[in-house]
């Protein structure tokens, strides 16, 4: 059962240590990163050699789900593997006295876990689902359904989340110590995920204007952050 | 010496087999999506698992930079072993007739290689200088020089450009055979990294106004996508 009151029971090993200060492990915090995530980068290992590929991703409960073509090169390496899954989201650049005291600002979660496949139907077609409602809501119940024959083109996969890390900066520059007085810019260029407005495909779109939840569409993130400043 | 004209040097090993009428391997076109970058996601292996971490990343010529602390636990890990970088853009939701003709389009970079430490301070220096100069033209002669402790703080790495696969989706949905009349729209919402107006420290900021080269900020990747559809 989930259970969001508790922190992931990261082990040690996973724990972040560089500027530990920015850490985050409760659910609350780590979720609402990878829930105002369109895009993960998913790594693996083949013959002790790195590779990774980035992927679309969604989170339902205490997993992290994905898909990919079914039985594909992909599939077939992940699938029952070890990964480790990465998220980062860039808030803006972080101006201060001298080259060294610029950083970004940041929402980043790294995930190590175990692959496994999400197989019968009705769970990969809820998974879907589940994924349209998180990118668009409302889309779902515009759209034809899902047929079997596409269910079956696809596997879906997840990796629980136990092991994972948050990180989050935020802030202004640090400290300078040697120059404060400098006479430079000192402050933060905040950035966001912005959306246009939607480009109707000329040859296929058989409706007329889009529907309210295109139109008012302003991104995952945009829903997920009402605390952030400006 | 660099040339623009010739193709990433590819190995088999690491073309890219799914969709690849997606991908890219000319320079131009690879390079322009890591220079629209701000972050990238560097996967290794340890004890055969893999781990990955998102870093800042630049490109100087041939060669893909980022930095760490100096001799920190990751910069021990990476210097001359071997990593994959990942990179994506995202640009879009792409709206089809069912869930299975939905995509992200995007713009995305796989890069397989040695990770190579920059020692020398000057190189060091001259790094970092382009770094700033990727990220905020104009910042670099407006911030107090480099310390040679800064210098010493840190690890500035790279790795060669040689085994890099680019993939580009800018496009409206896939066919749709089944329903191709289904009522629903069909079209695409465009994304982009939009900056917020620069928000002074309010402690720290020593001069008034920002200067023009933070008023006028629109991103690396706004000034690197002039073809790019609306």
């Amino acid at each position: 059962m989930e259970n969001s009151e508790t922190p992931y029971p990261v082990r040690k090993k996973y724990r972040i240590k560089r500027i530990a200060k920015r850490a985050h492990y409760d659910k609350a915090d780590v979720n609402a990163i990878i829930d105002a995530s369109y895009l993960c980068h998913i790594s693996f290992t083949q013959n002790n050699q790195p590779s990774a590929i980035p992927m679309a991703c969604w989170r339902d409960g205490l997993y992290i789900y994905f898909h990919s073509a079914n039985k594909g090169r992909l599939s077939n390496q992940l699938v029952g593997n070890s990964v480790c899954i990465s998220i980062a989201l860039f808030d803006g650049l972080v101006l201060g006295h001298s080259a060294f005291n610029h950083s970004y600002n940041y929402r980043s979660v790294v995930i190590h876990g175990q692959v496994e496949e999400v197989a019968d139907e009705p769970d990969k077609e809820a998974a879907m689902r589940t994924f349209m409602e998180h990118i668009l809501p409302g889309r779902w119940s515009d759209i034809r359904p899902v047929s079997q024959k596409e269910l079956r083109a696809i596997t879906v996969m997840r990796v629980k989340l136990e092991q994972v890390a948050g990180k989050i900066r935020d802030e202004f520059p640090d400290d300078e110590t040697d120059t404060p007085n400098w006479p430079t810019w000192i402050g933060v260029i905040p950035s966001i995920t912005k959306f246009h407005a939607a480009d109707a495909d000329p040859s296929r779109n058989k409706v007329g204007a889009p529907p309210s939840y295109i139109v008012e569409y302003t991104g995952i993130d945009g829903r997920l952050r009402p605390n952030k400043k400006k």
